[in-house]
């Protein structure tokens, strides 16, 4: 089970989401070349003579993802490591499918804030915000319906219709990383203590320790 | 026929498009207060107190756009004119209808990248680079391809389909702007000097007394 | 005890963090006026004639701050909303104190790194990443240790030594925002829907009811 | 006369620009390497110790630039390509030539603002505006004059005046691109479809393949 | 004399720089209004309905400006204090005059990078590293050479030809700043503690007072 | 004792700082690896399979550092050279010791705002602004208190207590640069023109050779 929420986790890191921090590109493009062994902040860039069309292209987002899983919805990326034309345009795209009853769970995108349109079914929606201090600010949202989510805050979607759902989003950086919360908390690897989660959650160790089992 | 090319060219202005700019949110939100006195770079924020989940929605992009015009096509824009919670967020989106042959004529955002998907139809899409000098990146597109527009460099969008064709837009900017090339330079209030226009185009000034009766 | 946590959730929000997005100054300084009724990206500023070294200044920071809550920790925040002089400054600072046993909990800041260095004591930190998924990187703490958190990763600091511990953190932006993750997910107001959190963290909707309860 | 378009297009693009957008620097100086293998967004730095003051040095800007050509101007541009120091330091500058009657035709620069001063001679310059949508602000330009063109607008000069005209500029990055209109969009390689733009520009397709053979 | 350092510095602190560090335009422009009442970083805008032509624009910058002082040189600033539509756009322009033997004394530009050419004469250049620690970098400079001057260094100008010397200078910020070390130093208001700076340069306290007593 | 003014400057350097321009991470982190052939703007990175925990980690900021040199204090810096996991952050720390009577001499950092807390003593602190011209802002420092330095402004510190003196600083970049005045006009390799420094400082040349023969 765990080794499904991780993939669940990595799906929907890159998807609903929309932010406003890369920095700004200094030639027309510069397109990702993930082969390269040198690394740095981004991606290292292809010759600019072998690019082609193909570079600023992904295929299949028209594809419904495979939402059998235990949170019932699958996240499609399209950021930097999909698409390598995106390399320092800070720019992303994401489908999310939802299957009836499914949700995206509580997460956060630690670089990049997102704008959300919903193609086809009902979703509530919502963030809690920081300052001022954990209000949940939320709304039904139909098709048709655009909503968006700042930079950072922990934000998720719920497919309250009675068919599958579908969402489009944007989000503001080639690479905007996405932290599901419960996986980060419960499932990382290796374990974060559990009496730090047992105090911060204020449950019983053994409760912790049921949580963390899962992931 | 003028007065319809600028709406043209004012809705597209907003649409196919994405960025990686903007300066960075100093605060959770900061929802755009349209009416304020005060104008700073962006817009001025309501008080945080009376932010509603409402200011981070918008409603109809399931809707499609009149076509019924010179060029065949029609944006609707969700940036920060229409949704007020996008204010430093740096994301922004649009949909764009195409009519059977329509086109978003070629333009520029002047601060933005754009990452498009088809969501219906066939489109024939490209960009032109500055360097290496005009060179023509082009691409055909179907249901489902996404592709990347990098900031500041002239693209368009054509159907070349049989019937409508829809696609969705991110931004990397809250207000990306749009150049309509063609309206841009021969139609422009008041208009630019014939005989400049001439001469970059290499036409006679007839020919651009021509077009700009047109716009 | 929730009111407690929500306290602490506040203090602890502006401590121990260090980030790197905030615009750039276009002047020398830009003291904040918070009583100013325009509200802008960051804080409008004072009068540049009326600005005076206490502008500058915050006191207190020696002192330490009252660990008898139910986390055993308390966080003393120099912010832009203590030091109005830090406004377009992109840099806040913040003093964590720690009861024997006392945790900072696992917590996010939005929009900025940190930077925290023991002063006294022993302390157990940590920090998952998203990309690789939820590797935890954690490391015991001396005192004279600096350790480093990336922007927007959840992070914690555990007192594992036998008496109070002190820490004083760098943090890259004049409002890094706090969401203590456990307060915003179980805290927020109104509560997120239990079902959602049920599904999210693998547990019984009754577990999630008691979290909540507690908040 | 399409390869000296190019020419003039090549010159022209790095030009009479200033922009605001670069990333920062990290360092003093990374002196760009214009020979190293390895691309990054920016250019890759040569070792420090290798510096030389020469690094920092461009020579000629006095020099007349060639005007015999078809649009009678010529840049000479000052970028990161002829001086390797300015690599991460976000400004480059231009002189443009201009023979009597000739024009440096409407360009953006998609990754700058720009400032001009009237060194010699009568300019009519001008740019459009995005929104309010394709409002034109024009202005004769006399010795000692300095005129802004914000970022990405379409703009232009013209020499007015009985003789020669000289204009220095200041652009806000190191590579600030340029798109002659006219060159990229009727002189693209591979050419643009025809039938898009007699749609754009509401002409009929054999003036736009008249006006194509031209570039 | 004191005074007229002043003056001095003040001309000085807005000429010979060029920086990459603005933050980015949200809008085709935003025409500083410098007489809003509200302060904000960079400079609240006038209504873009009433903006002009005029705005862009600022004249004179071919007068030679007074060198009848104790440095022997002039600095004519056009920022956003001369020239308002520079607001946002994040470059700015000088004209430095000297006179024979005149020199444009050590100063730093706090916000920005710059690009200098000599329109006339005959200049030695030079700027000193931070890292590696004080290295000098200095060339000498002749009519149409370009020199750049990497963010918040060090740097100074002085004429070794036989006549009156003009440079032009781009700077990458709409207000760079400038601190002239000398003035700075042993001219503040109030001053600065004697054994402070007979410390910092090694000299006796009464050589910091005569050296104090000039500025 | 050139030297040793060689050595104070460097460690001063890093120290005493805090700024907001470094540009935004594209990634979770990207740890510097000192050893690559390959220079970018900041640091390329390692491979993330291979970071360790122990890079974001640096040991010792509880030491002393040795104040028996000519300015009577000691700069010890963590940023990117010593701390490799800040590279991208944007953000570094710094202790200053201070013996009776020592100074942290007059000194800009390049690229970052400082904000500095006083552990133990009693600090003159002040810097001088750029505009209003040559303002010099200052306050006496005691245990606890905060004080902010804004990016690029010259500014110092002197233990005006009886003991020793210590204060942690937080810099906005991970490589903010520092530039002891003292040392880079009157002690950089090779020497800057005695006349400009003369002229510069208002006094005879004899003065300003005697005050470089002592850097």
């Amino acid at each position: 089970m765990m080794s499904r929420f991780i993939i669940f986790g990595f799906l929907l890191a890159t998807c609903s989401i929309a932010f406003a921090l890369d920095p700004s590109p200094l030639q027309d493009f510069c397109v990702a070349d993930p082969n390269s062994p040198v690394f740095v902040n981004g991606v290292v860039c292809k010759d600019a003579n072998l690019v082609q069309a193909d570079d600023f292209l992904f295929r299949g987002l028209h594809l419904m993802g495979n939402t059998s899983n235990d949170v019932g919805s699958n996240v499609t990326a399209v950021n930097v490591a999909s698409l390598p034309g995106l390399n320092t345009l800070g720019i992303s795209m994401a489908r999310i499918d939802f299957a009836p009853g499914g949700i995206n769970p509580p997460h956060t995108h630690p670089r990049a804030s997102e704008v959300l349109t919903v193609i086809e079914g009902r979703l509530l929606a919502g963030f809690v915000t920081s300052n001022p201090e954990n209000r949940f600010i939320t709304k039904v949202l139909v098709k048709g319906d655009v909503f968006a989510f700042p930079q950072g805050l922990i934000h998720f979607q719920k497919n309250i219709g009675k068919g599958y759902a579908i969402a489009i989003a944007g989000l503001s950086s080639q690479n905007p990383g996405v932290i599901t919360i419960a996986n980060a908390v419960f499932g990382s690897n290796p374990n974060t203590a559990g009496d730090v989660l047992a105090k911060a959650f204020q449950v019983d160790i053994k409760v912790v320790h049921q949580i963390q089992s899962k992931f």
